[in-house]
């Protein structure tokens, strides 16, 4: 029988990295226990040392031994576990992920046995450190953490994430993943690869004095370029025509801007900064 | 005769915002007397209310009452300020602007009379906030404050500009301002227009939920948009060589990893992403 009340719930996390690290410690004394494991031994050797998670998943021994499970990998070896599951994993269990591009994901949920319930989900609050030392409690506290339904996705599993969210602190925002990966697109992995353009565009002056010029603005505005690649190649690569298609839109705008500079038209310059500095103070109400 | 002592100088700053208010502030109990003059009689107002200046400047009684005369306001107002000087301010005295680029201001300073000794200065702590009540006496501390000397710079106006920036906590960084004005574009000014294309991008999917899915990375990238339109445009308009190049380097930039993620090239694009990763952190240190 599959379990629906969260504080009952034996829960399994994939991968102890910052995520998968900060959900075990967020829902500690919360369920009825955490078990987690990690490609790397070292990593769930130093999750049981700080009581991240009670004990290790034997992936050789699981006879219906968890409720919930958490894919907290990257998106990449998301991909790779979730057909794995149904030979390695026994029972009935619901299943949620936190990749950071949804659509592939959902895609390959969507052919897992009846069994396993799946949902996908993806709590924005990245930060550019990664691995467990980073976890944090409070990592998803006031965030937005998206939960994307798949068609098959039980009631019960969508109760028991908004159980969970509310457990961790987080907001709910449930919506297809399409739209996810589309804004996601816009709002995370596109100003992930603005970042790396520009320090590219200030190192090609080739001069190392530039840095030193450097001022709180530029470090803001890159602070995303000193994201964990393997991760970002994974999101990059996972979600490439939502990509390609805001990145075709940055470039357009700057096309536009820079037209508006080279033509020194300064009413129609300021016409469309006025606009979008509108839009950008809004956020911050 | 010309003071090269900053504790004896007689300093006035014309344009009490952001930048000049907090350079009034630093520089109080430093010099013998700060006075100040704002288009905006209300500023000026507040300014000798809130004690950040002595007196206010009469511009039509200018008879040898001022040492080091500092302009700090937007590059248009400074490039229109400057030769005004001759007509208002008596007597020799030291001039320098804190302009955000400099090449058309040195330009301009050239063409003073003798008894004006310029000097382009330009502090890298720009606040996406601007005005007097946003003045901070510790604007400048440990941030760099870049001179771009002309030919006739004297040493005694140097020499008066680094016991300035000592006082106000800075640290000095002498370039030419054309060197000045390619770094700014790169670090500064190129970022603010990325800063405006990505949530142009963004905007683009008129879909407002987009907004509740942008977390601290989309905040930080996009910061500088909130910028004031008025400064920024002063800016972009004055720095358009420099500017346009900057922008050409990112769209390369971008147009590079746009046909990587299209290829789906992961090692090529790896290449590229842990390269800049690793100058991007090179940053921190």
């Amino acid at each position: 029988m599959i379990q629906e009340n969260l504080a009952e719930c034996r829960v399994g996390v994939i991968g102890l990295g910052l995520m998968g690290g900060s959900i075990a410690l967020a829902l500690r004394g919360k369920v009825q226990s955490i078990s987690g494991y990690d490609i790397d031994p070292d990593v769930i050797r130093r999750a049981l040392d700080r009581r991240s998670i009670d004990f290790s998943i034997d992936l050789a021994d699981q006879t219906d031994r968890i409720d919930l499970l958490i894919l907290a990998a990257p998106v990449g070896a998301i991909l790779d576990w979730i057909p794995r599951l149904p030979k390695i994993m026994a029972g009935s269990f619901h299943l949620i992920d936190l990749g950071s591009t949804k659509s592939l994901i959902v895609e390959v949920m969507n052919q897992l046995p009846d069994r396993i319930t799946p949902l996908g989900g993806h709590p924005m609050c990245g930060k550019e450190i990664s691995g467990l030392a980073a976890a944090d409690t409070n990592l998803f506290r006031e965030r937005v953490f998206v939960l994307t339904p798949l068609e098959r996705t039980l009631p019960a599993t969508t109760a028991l994430a908004h159980q969970m969210i509310a457990a961790i602190g987080a907001q709910p925002l449930t919506i297809d993943a399409e739209r996810h990966d589309r804004f996601a697109a816009a709002i995370s992995h596109v100003p992930y690869l603005t970042s790396i353009a520009l320090v590219a565009a200030a190192a090609a002056n080739e001069d190392q004095l530039i840095w030193n010029m450097a001022a709180t603005g530029f470090r803001d505005s890159t602070r995303l370029a000193a994201s964990d690649v393997t991760m970002m190649l994974d999101i990059l690569l996972s979600n490439r025509s939502a990509m390609l298609k805001a990145v075709a839109r940055v470039q357009a705008s700057l096309q536009e801007l820079a037209e508006l500079i080279e033509r020194d038209d300064r009413s129609g310059l300021r016409a469309y900064l006025d606009k979008i500095r509108e839009q950008r103070i809004a956020l911050n109400t």
